[in-house]
């Protein structure tokens, strides 16, 4: 990032560019070491330069977190999507309606019941679905457990009702909560294990199941081996944040979403300096609150982006955020900082701080500044 | 609100528009009752038919929280608008483009340098800004305390300078954090007095100070007298949410925002129905956390707005909503909360949840939905 920052309103969600474009090529280099096919989870930009960037690198196509991504890319001519969701009947039609313009989309389902929901509206609109069943690989979020009989029922359903069975996909949230090499390991380990053993079952029963989904950042950037995964899926190693920070997945210097704000007013005798960055532009995303260094709303930098170490952003209203000092007061404030001058802060979650603009600033190293706008709601 | 909502891709937002109205309607009369012009904030909403509604039932202008705000405002013929954020040079020029194009905007400061700076700004550009000055009634955020001698001297800069001193402000933000009538009523008392005594001192030392603005919506329906006060500002009030439910200021048939929600799946073993209202629909907002009751992301009600005792939205990921139970285990669940079949969920905090979404669905009495557009952005 260069030093100067075009004038630009605060507050500002910052893309730098060229970290972006390391985060995308370190990411897409490892899986292509790997074997492996990467399908980024575009839920974290929400955005089609970003996304763009991603498929440049090699990407084989997308995971999107809503029908609304996922027409945005097709629009934008790619066709491979995932949207790694369970289904439900109000959302076949437009799924429908996707696939008939001619997008390769692929929908989810962990139950008996979804399956049969599915092949019930796909046998109305004689549409044979790409279908993924999800799988429970570390007992997060949804999913069916490899030894629930419900697994190979759903494959079944699916396959006897005349959709694709397109393969098991899992995600190990829980790799969040973790902060150790060894640790990320076994649960990338635990993630590989669990979804190839699902897909083996299946085919153990005599039905296809080409592919075998895994992901998440720490997962993806942790594994050893993914030995009998297709594609994995990840996210916010794009922008990284400082949840990723403390997950320890990725270094500082690494961090691509920043957000540009302008030091607003003081209170003095608290140690208070007063921002235009409240919980509309940060969020109020608190992921780093358990963790092992807690971040409160975000970590203070200068305008060019160096930490100042021990500056938080301790509190926030909705267009007002307290930065606050380590080591209490400090009656210099109004001179470090005065009033219209700006400071950068780095967010907690970078899917959550990014979703409350409807635009990046997308800065490159030559100091040229693209506003990359991004979705918003359903 | 009807018993059959109309069928609505989930998550959505909705608004309950009687409920909304008589919440406007409580609030206007307790304002005209008092004797003080209401200035709806707007930033609770951010949506043009639920301001107009606020003006045609007889608030004086709006409150803005961003520039953006205010310009919307103003195009739709409201021109009466204080921009509640400090004032910083970044801004100036908006806000003079504002002024230009007719808008009676006035700005804010508490500080001797942000006085001076709005005064270059305004010299420079011939422009006579209205000035409040920010008095701090609670220690919570910004503002001068009354008995600082800055507050004279801001005063004499503005008006030495030319602008015109609209008067002085104050925001009891800590009002949010009680939950007991007489707590409320200290509050709203201290509020005040303290912007008030502010008022006088600013005109014993011979200088106009002609308005004199307070408010919160919890101060400004516990409030017994508003003497000396000219106008209330509250925002969150034409919704109400969980946050004011525990602060003791609505009851649970007057919040008017809730997020209606598809089931998605299950944990029938750990006793978790999943919906597709994650953090993205809900926002991250925890309000109730240490609240007196706390209701983690949200209240669970059926799909006709009935509260579900015990049924709280008890964590979220971006698009992933898990419903707890508070008796724990339920093995019916899933015949009771069957795939695809709905819910509504009551957020923590109206202003936050309702920012996740580019409109609401406005829900009538007869039935009828309208598609309501909110401002996203800056």
């Amino acid at each position: 990032m260069s030093a100067t920052i075009l004038p630009l309103e605060t507050p500002a969600a910052i893309i730098d560019v060229a970290r972006m474009q390391r985060n995308i090529l370190r990411m897409q280099e490892r899986m292509d070491a790997l074997g492996v096919q990467l399908r980024p989870h575009v839920k974290s930009s929400k955005c089609l330069p970003v996304i763009q960037a991603q498929m440049a690198a090699g990407a084989s196509g997308v995971t999107v977190s809503t029908l609304k991504e996922a027409q945005h890319c097709f629009d934008a001519g790619i066709t491979e999507v995932m949207y790694a969701v369970a289904m439900v009947p109000g959302k076949l039609a437009l799924a429908l309606n996707l696939r008939r313009q001619g997008c390769c989309l692929s929908i989810i389902t962990d139950s008996v019941v979804g399956a049969q929901l599915i092949v019930a509206f796909g046998r109305q609109h004689a549409e044979s679905f790409d279908v993924w069943i999800e799988v429970d690989s570390d007992g997060h979020r949804s999913g069916l457990k490899v030894d629930d009989c419900a697994l190979l029922e759903v494959a079944q359903v699916l396959c006897g009702g005349g959709m694709q069975l397109a393969g098991v996909m899992t995600h190990a949230g829980s790799s969040y909560e973790l902060n150790d090499l060894a640790a990320l390991q076994a649960i990338a380990e635990q993630e590989r294990a669990i979804c190839v053993a699902a897909a083996e079952k299946i085919r153990a029963a005599g039905l296809p199941c080409p592919r075998v989904s895994v992901g998440s950042t720490p997962t993806a950037l942790s594994a050893l081996s993914l030995e009998g995964v297709t594609e994995v899926r990840a996210g916010v190693y794009v922008f990284f944040d400082l949840v990723m920070h403390n997950v320890g997945v990725c270094r500082p210097e690494e961090l691509a979403l920043s957000v540009l704000t302008t030091v607003i007013g003081h209170q003095v005798e608290k140690g208070w300096v007063i921002t235009d960055s409240g919980w509309m532009a940060m969020s109020r995303d608190r992921g780093t609150q358990r963790q092992r260094r807690d971040f409160a709303f975000g970590q203070v930098c200068t305008e060019a982006g160096a930490w100042i170490e021990g500056g938080l952003l301790g509190s926030v209203n909705q267009e007002h955020g307290i930065v606050t000092f380590e080591d209490g007061q400090d009656l210099d404030l109004v001179n470090r900082f005065p009033i219209g001058s700006r400071l950068r802060i780095l967010p907690n979650h970078a899917c959550a701080t990014g979703a409350q603009f409807p635009h990046y600033h997308a800065c490159e190293g030559s100091g040229e500044v693209h506003l990359w706008s991004r979705l918003h709601g359903w």
